[in-house]
């Protein structure tokens, strides 16, 4: 596959597990992964996935506007910068975010997430 | 100086570059760059100064809401990424945006900007 369709593929698969089945994120980061959430540093991926399964929503569905993706460095990283909207349950207005993940190869052939920056675009 | 100082200190050089003297940016962009604008994808200083030089407006005022940064692999690089807001001469309505950024060092101590990514928040 193409990188943008690596990229693609990944962000499919993170935000569908993101809404169906948070715990299953621990899959994608390792233990050296950070996370930046809204501006909260957290390292490692037990960590990752108390954050993101604490967070003060349980349902919410992710739509994706935008993917861009670019190789990063000899290492065969690639970096993944998303747009898109966040509807959580009960209420009316979609919140607008920002994502961007660095993807480093697994010995296995596929990625995970080295870092990961999130932000709600305030409008 | 830490890596959140040396984050914040680029991206106030990086913005006063853009709205003061925009071909200066070509110093902080190597053979290797990759820059991704509203999903054009251009490499190399020369072509990405290239493009930033010719963008539909010429005056302009970056505004920094945020700056989240993480280290970033084993060579010293370092991920910024930032939301902000674009006053172009002449509108009356700023754009928010948000932008990463994959800084490498360079031998000489500074930083050069590997990977830049560029989106407009689209309300």
């Amino acid at each position: 596959m193409d990188p943008d369709s690596v990229a693609k593929a990944f962000v499919e698969h993170y935000y569908r597990t993101f809404d169906g089945n948070r715990p299953g994120l621990g899959g994608l980061y390792q233990d050296a992964s950070m996370l930046t959430f809204e501006g909260d540093k957290i390292q490692g991926a037990a960590a990752i996935v108390g954050k993101l399964t604490s967070l003060p929503f349980q349902q919410c569905v992710h739509a994706v506007s935008t993917v861009d993706c670019q190789p990063s460095g000899p290492a065969g990283g690639m970096l993944v910068f998303v747009s898109g909207s966040l509807q959580l349950a009960g209420e009316s207005h979609a919140l607008k975010f920002s994502q961007m993940f660095h993807l480093m190869p697994t010995p296995q052939g596929s990625f995970y997430v080295l870092n990961d920056i999130f932000r709600l675009n305030y409008a």
